[in-house]
């Protein structure tokens, strides 16, 4: 699922979904993702309080990709602290803005 | 990689790549795609013309995702004709534009 801003249009993040992850979105209406090297579901912002309020659902031609656009609480969706997991383009140069410190909001040894 | 529009921030596809496609896609500044259920490299465009010519890339935190900004020629970059192809909410409703009628683009038989 690619996670977009409605209201920025800034890509957020991407990661998978099961059938779990994604009837529990709907339900909630909060974005849920499938972790497949944890093999576990996960809420987006469930240790951070970064929750990601879905605001509208959109499908691909084949059926076989979402596209979330979301209301980012926190103002961040990268684990890093940067507003957006795509936060450098190919040379290293960050490209995001920094929103928060990840020792800070995660604790040292995470 | 995700695709994007560099100009409106519209989300226009996703798709795979592999090593191949994605060093043919820094060398030519076009896109490049890995069909997995092809198993073969292709270039958005190559039947249609509507090739994505590379703006901007930008890469996400682990490293396994990609983020293309382009620019679309043709205006539209889904095989069935609209503007995206994430043109669809999760009730059917079509939220993109109709740009070309992919009969006559790619022809009867395709």
């Amino acid at each position: 699922m690619i996670v977009q801003d409605w209201k920025t249009s800034e890509i957020l993040m991407l990661a998978y979904t099961n059938k779990e992850a994604w009837e529990k979105t709907l339900k909630t209406k909060k974005a849920q993702f499938y972790s497949r090297s944890r093999k576990k579901l996960w809420m987006k912002g469930e240790t951070s309080g970064n929750i990601q309020e879905i605001k509208e659902i959109l499908v691909d031609c084949d059926n076989d990709a979402v596209l979330l656009k979301v209301n980012q609480i926190g103002n961040a969706a990268c684990h890093t602290g940067y507003r957006s997991c795509f936060y450098r383009d190919i040379n290293g140069k960050i490209v995001s803005k920094k929103i928060f410190d990840p020792e800070e909001k995660y604790g040292k040894n995470n």
